[in-house]
């Protein structure tokens, strides 16, 4: 099975990539962007017997490894 | 308008971010994973008249600054 992982900062939590990213393309003209934030996009292969258990398994796994609870929430896709 | 930009890394490109999680995950236990891919998730807000304008201008954005289209791919979704 594959789960799609998307780990992004928390609301109110300062983003320096994405302002320096907003930064970069209002220099190169792009006047019409009003703000960008970046995060992670996580594709996890896995075993599992069931969408519930891939889900259960990668949600243990965003808790301990793949994202920084205190300022990153993240969300959950099983695609196939 | 709200458009977010996946960008990962092509078919065959080396992965040392998404290897070394794989291993990371595996020493934690979860020997269920079979690969792990990382890529970037750009959330772009701008000022659009349309939902085409708005994926013109982002595709620009992306060909230029966002992603290395050498080693990269990316997708686009326009979702409000």
């Amino acid at each position: 099975m594959k789960a799609i992982v998307n780990v992004f900062l928390k609301e109110g939590v300062l983003d320096p990539q994405g302002k320096a990213t907003h930064h970069a393309l209002k220099s190169l003209g792009f006047d019409n962007v009003e703000s960008v934030r970046i995060g992670k996009q996580i594709i996890v292969e896995l075993k599992a017997k069931d969408k519930e258990e891939a889900i259960k398994e990668v949600s243990q796994m965003s808790e301990t490894l793949l994202a920084n609870t205190v300022i990153e929430d993240y969300t959950i896709e099983i695609v196939e």
